[in-house]
C-alpha cells in the first residue's frame, strides 16, 4: 500500500470552501483504499489529507481523472501552500477494506 | 468525529515488531472509525498512526480496554518516543462508515 499524511493550508477564511471541494467524489477513485480529510484544531487555516492507495500508480492516475482535474482547478486559488507531505506504507488496521 | 495523526518513534531495529502488536486488535475497539498503522518510507525507526473516532470521549475510553491496556504494556519496550503529535477534526471522506 501507498500512503500520504499532507497538511495544506487554505488562504485566509477559505478552509471550509477548499475542504468541500476536496471532500467531493473520493468515493470514485480507484484503488483509493482510504482518503479523510480533516480540521486541525489548532491552526484554523490548516487541513489534513490523510490517504491509503493500493500503490503509487493508482495514486498517480487519480490525478488524472476529469473529476479530480475537475477539483484541482476549482480548489487551486484557494490553497495557500501545503506543509509536511510524507510519504507512507500503510501496514494495516481499522478502517481499510479486508485483504 | 476527533481524530490524531501521531508519529511514533521504534527502539532501532524494533518497529516491524511494534507494528505487529498496535494491529493487534484495532477492529474491536467500540466509537473507532479507523486506525491505521504505516511505516514512514524515509525515517526506518518511525510509524505513522492516523486514527479517527466518533468523539474524544470513545479515543479515551479505549485506552482503558483490556486488549489495549495488554497491548501498552508489551509495546512500551519497543517505543523510543512519541513525535508530533496532531489533533484533528476529521470531515468526511473515503474509507469511514457511512453516516
Amino acid at each position: 500500500m501507498y500512503g500520504l499524511i499532507g497538511k495544506m493550508r487554505a488562504q485566509p477564511g477559505k478552509r471550509d470552501e477548499l475542504a468541500a471541494i476536496l471532500l467531493q467524489g473520493t468515493d470514485t477513485m480507484p484503488g483509493c483504499l482510504s482518503y479523510i480529510i480533516a480540521n486541525d484544531v489548532v491552526d484554523t487555516d490548516a487541513l489534513w489529507i490523510t490517504e491509503v492507495w493500493q500503490d503509487e500508480t493508482s495514486h498517480r492516475a487519480s490525478l488524472q481523472l476529469p473529476e479530480v482535474q475537475a477539483a484541482i482547478a476549482v480548489g487551486r486559488p484557494l490553497i495557500a501552500g501545503f506543509e509536511s507531505q510524507i510519504v507512507t506504507a500503510p501496514l494495516g488496521g481499522a478502517g481499510l477494506p479486508p485483504g
